[in-house]
């Protein structure tokens, strides 16, 4: 049976659980990694539909990496930057984002610092908005990597709002315990994984919702261009007439999914409040992006020819077809899934497939798929809190998605499997899974890939309630109708600064009214 | 008067912590930045002799980095990354150390890491081998900035331990606060701010002494190949015969000081530990390079030829050149310093120019240079112990070293000067320090630039020691005669880890013998 390591003598206890926490899904991406599909020099190695990339657009994205104006040096790129990212970036970026986010007036350059990744962002914010233990709002299925993002170094927590709490009334969602204090909140639009866009008068709503409680709303719109079908659109909230509270509002961006780069670990942030700004640029030299990259992006933000004229038709273009492929697959399949006409994936409602209405059947089936040599995401990587639902990443060329979908096909042929669930023997003389590549501590481990099978049990379905007007509901019921604001008095919280202590006093007075 | 901005509630107190924490010179380079010295285009700007850089290969580089193998993009290079670094260029840094260093076997690639500078890889070893409030013995002074690198995210403490406790007994090096866990000890050779090159010698002993307290050693080389006398050698730990603990034993290399290329943002850690490596793995994706950069730079390390035969011969030729001249003229004006024919600066002994013995007096120096528009880096950035050492970069080129070295003289000359000490009183109605200019915490606010001078006032100078044995008498006395260690009884830090536990009461015993 394969077990998490030990703690280690030569890591700190914060050192160990660091070690630890490997996502449940970290052992595909690894056999991926070692064993990744091409198609000429690797056709049966693993395909990867679990990783949100786009890989449809290389050869546009090569053609314009390899231009002349790319091989730029000069002195200020090889010596220490302004650690919130070079002058010349910044104006690009906050060009950049007037245009495509139709802001009524052009955003300010020193309202933008930017880091290698929003991943980074996240981290540094949650340290300076947040102490140890304290909270962010964030509405699930999320993103998972969130979690590790504002957890590892910031020692800060998720509190989870599920989206599905409406319809699915048990179990209840759970009140903060007594004594976390929440200092943001969350939100992803276009949503990951749910693909939803919210539109301006749910992000007005939201930012009220934020404003009201005070608490800083943190907007990742790093799809914001990744929508491929005309009638839509996106509105960014920094393309809003006025921000309910612009000192609390922070939105992220960065160049991973619109720009199909996610080698490249750039991420901005935009943010009026000059406090936060002060404290991440300290952060900041732990977060830094070279000057020659920083020089490359500037160009590309600049280049608003090839982005309108090339890159972005082309790639909605492409993104359009491989999201039709696959959704007309899973249609023929009966595989029921959000049809959304943004992002590189697909919500899909596998829970018939599921043995048992269990989270453990759901890695069963994730494995089930990783035995066809394709890796996939499943809901409780997200924190959904109903098992059964998969991301599929559609983003890829179509040589790899027929071959996903052959298998992924045959993965849930009923004649060739059996039942799914936690108690399956394993089969200890396999030696294809070895111990050192299967040590995700939560999951339930000891059931080998190989040994695995499963049935197509008929149960069911039932799509989320994704409307933020259900998230907003659930927030405010929580925050109304459970005690943990009464508990937390202002002189349990006070601490030294007089600024939060009358924030909290504030938000307590309205609370209780 | 200038006072620190006060506690913003938009903030936590641990981001209004981080936010107050800058250091005292940042006031210096926030102006160099705003108006740095062009020989053509800003003749009167500030001239940067504080930040260890290397402006004198420019040239080369950029010769070097608009080769056409450097535009080089295939997919993977766009794609997330193995978050330890590509495969390519984990494989390069091995080959590079193996040959630079004088490994006695080739180096391995699984022990390699690349993060976005050694800062970050401080960050994440000290997040992964202590917890919070435990510490890190530095000797010093040292490269200050390491103080944030291990404290802003990972709440990790720096013990410092004086070079020169044993020159200047009093006042005597204080003892661990009850209740301070130390988990490792940082030494930088060649040394920053001293730029002494350790023997192979003082290295083992000093690994050894790290070993009989079960610490880790981390070993920061990032100045090994920049050695400009040819009859002197630097020995790399990676280059002894054997390791006295090579499971704690940790080796950073990087390229912003051998390779001139701070900008550039990649640091290396070799380490053996693969617990370590593990933990480390799991904050890499915060602190990741981009694809294209990487394969840059295994492309340079890979081109032997001209490392060995372009590069660092004439970059060698043009350090000894710079330090020569930057050398004789602080011998023209009888300032004492280390001569040491490594790093990119000289320490340098102002002592006898203070009005009085105290780091008041020091930063009062400190701004008389920066009226001049010279910026350095004072003993207090580096915890020197003593006040009235400034470390001077000399890697610039000759224009703003003669500059520099003229307006420095002027600003020593004893008629153009007067009495300097912190009781000096500020001229409030000069308006060109302005308030957001000087928000350094714990500086001695309140004298301005244009407000103040001194005189050169005669005291008794003695070079501090810097040997290593004496270091680790101190280390050594400190931990016997103090009692921190039989008030930390196992019972009071075991926690839930059994190693640290029996590696503590290890410790224990042995001391106590």
């Amino acid at each position: 049976l394969l077990l998490a390591p030990g703690p280690s003598p030569y890591l700190s206890k914060r050192g160990n659980s660091v070690r630890g926490h490997q996502g449940i899904l970290q052992e595909g991406f690894a056999r991926y990694n070692a064993d990744r599909h091409h198609q000429q020099h690797n056709p049966d190695g693993f395909i990867n539909l679990g990783t949100s990339e786009n890989k449809l657009c290389f050869d546009l994205l090569h053609s314009r990496l390899t231009q002349p104006d790319m091989l730029h040096i000069d002195p200020p790129l090889l010596q220490y930057p302004d650690w919130k990212g070079h002058g010349f970036l910044r104006r690009a970026v906050a060009d950049f984002l007037s245009h495509y986010c139709g802001s009524r007036c052009p955003l300010d350059p020193d309202n933008v610092i930017v880091m290698n990744g929003c991943g980074s962002l996240f981290s540094a914010i949650a340290a300076v908005i947040c102490d140890p233990e304290e909270a962010i709002l964030i509405p699930t299925p999320f993103y998972g990597v969130i979690t590790e993002d504002v957890g590892l170094y910031s020692g800060v927590k998720l509190f989870h709002v599920p989206l599905d709490s409406f319809t699915h009334p048990s179990p209840p969602p759970t009140p903060p315990t007594q004594g976390v204090m929440v200092r943001g909140v969350i939100l992803v639009n276009p949503h990951n994984p749910l693909a939803d866009i919210y539109t301006p008068q749910e992000m007005a709503g939201f930012l009220e919702f934020a404003k009201r409680y005070e608490l800083h709303a943190i907007v990742d719109e790093v799809y914001m261009l990744t929508i491929f079908q005309e009638k839509v659109s996106f509105q960014s909230v920094l393309g809003m007439d006025s921000l309910p509270d612009p000192q609390r509002t922070h939105v992220l961006w960065g160049f991973s999914k619109d720009f199909a780069m996610a080698g490249i670990r750039v991420g901005t942030l935009y943010t009026e409040n000059t406090d936060l700004m002060e404290a991440l640029s300290q952060l900041a030299n732990l977060h830094g992006v070279p000057g020659s990259t920083q020089h490359q992006m500037a160009q590309l933000l600049q280049d608003r020819d090839w982005i309108s004229e090339v890159f972005l038709p082309e790639n909605q273009r492409r993104l359009k077809t491989s999201h039709g492929y696959v959704a007309a697959e899973l249609s023929r399949l009966g595989v029921p899934y959000l049809h959304r006409p943004a992002c590189f994936y697909l919500w899909a409602d596998l829970r018939k497939y599921l043995g048992e209405a269990s989270f453990s059947a759901e890695l069963s089936l994730w494995r089930v798929f990783l035995r066809h040599k394709v890796v996939l995401s499943c809901g409780q990587a997200f924190s959904c809190s109903t098992p059964g639902w998969f991301r599929i990443v559609f983003a890829d060329e179509k040589h790899p998605l027929e071959l996903a979908q052959k298998e992924l096909t045959d993965g849930l042929r009923p004649d060739t499997t059996a039942i799914v669930c936690a108690r399956t023997a394993p089969s200890p003389d396999k030696p294809s899974d070895r111990a050192n590549d299967d040590n995700n501590g939560p999951a339930p481990a000891g059931t080998p890939l190989d040994a695995e099978e499963f049935v197509v049990v008929d149960c069911q379905s039932s799509k989320p309630t994704e409307s933020l007007d259900s998230l907003m509901g659930v927030l405010r019921q929580q925050i109304r109708s459970s005690d943990w604001l009464e508990k937390n008095t202002p002189e349990l919280c006070d601490g030294e600064d007089p600024g939060v202590l009358e924030v909290f006093t504030d938000l307590l007075r309205r609370v209780k009214k």
